[in-house]
């Protein structure tokens, strides 16, 4: 038996940048929610700047990047909106998203837009959860049925304490329902 | 601009197997919530017989594959307790919890006991809220400050269209706030 802890460090999670106005904001807790609606929920503490911002605005944009960008993705996180502009601080080339008023980062592989739908308190965090209403990709880092091409996207997984790796494309393997 | 689809496969994510009274269903929905207190989430659809053994019961496990078990987690996934009793029909070894009605998977690498504390629907599923009151881990897997280690941990990842993965632990970068 362990101490409860770090409880959260024990498996690693991709990570979802969010986007609100002019800020980015990396956050390891994230989820779909629903596949019909499509959902996807976001914790985001209210001790955070982007959380100010989510409580105004209607939407808001999630990036997902690659290992490659891991040094971008500790500086997002190292920092708050509230003191810098993390956009030109850090030189990050990115695009208003199309429907919500957050940005869509150049270097992402693949980014949603979503509607703010429901923001709800559990413990010290809130779950935020939005309305995909836009999904940027590729068309190239696609195969079958929207799944994407696990040799071209190596993406970033945080594994707790600043550690960041990715996925072994040749350990991939397929067990076909029946 | 694709289509919204299936939105949830454009990054992988780590399996959680849950474990309600003898039955285990895998959930490749789910996320860290809080960290004081601790509260993890899993998302669960209605139609579901873990489902109706949540709405029963005051918790469950949470139980942590490694890869070599991904074939485990296929049948776990492509079968319903509703059929046939899983453990038995795949010879899985597990134990009773030790303060929740659910089982604790021999081959999981850690394991988690929660306190159901909140079921709330969002869409087509539902989301469990559950505070963790027990962690199960091995000694010898864990570093500093509760991480893991990365060279013998490689989790099962999920990446859509029944295809699991893992992480290359020869990518493990570390970016050291300031």
């Amino acid at each position: 038996m362990q101490k409860i802890g770090k409880f959260y460090y024990l498996f690693p999670q991709t990570v979802a940048v969010i986007g609100v106005g002019q800020n980015l904001m990396p956050a390891a807790w994230h989820t779909p929610i629903s596949a019909d609606p499509p959902l996807h929920g976001v914790l985001v503490s209210p001790k955070r700047y982007t959380f100010e911002l989510l409580k105004k605005e209607k939407g808001f944009t999630v990036n997902f990047l690659m290992h490659d960008q891991a040094q971008c993705i500790a500086k997002l996180g190292s920092t708050s909106g509230r003191d810098i502009d993390k956009l030109e601080q850090f030189n990050i080339a990115a695009n208003r998203a199309q429907k919500v008023n957050g940005m869509i980062m150049q270097s992402s592989y693949a980014a949603y837009e979503c509607e703010k739908s429901d923001m709800h308190e559990y413990g010290d965090h809130f779950l935020v959860v939005g309305r995909i209403i836009s999904i940027h990709i590729p068309d190239e880092l696609l195969r079958e049925e929207q799944t994407v091409d696990e040799k071209r996207v190596l993406p970033a997984l945080y594994f707790g304490k600043d550690r960041y790796l990715t996925t072994d494309p040749d350990s991939l393997t397929i067990f076909p329902k029946k």
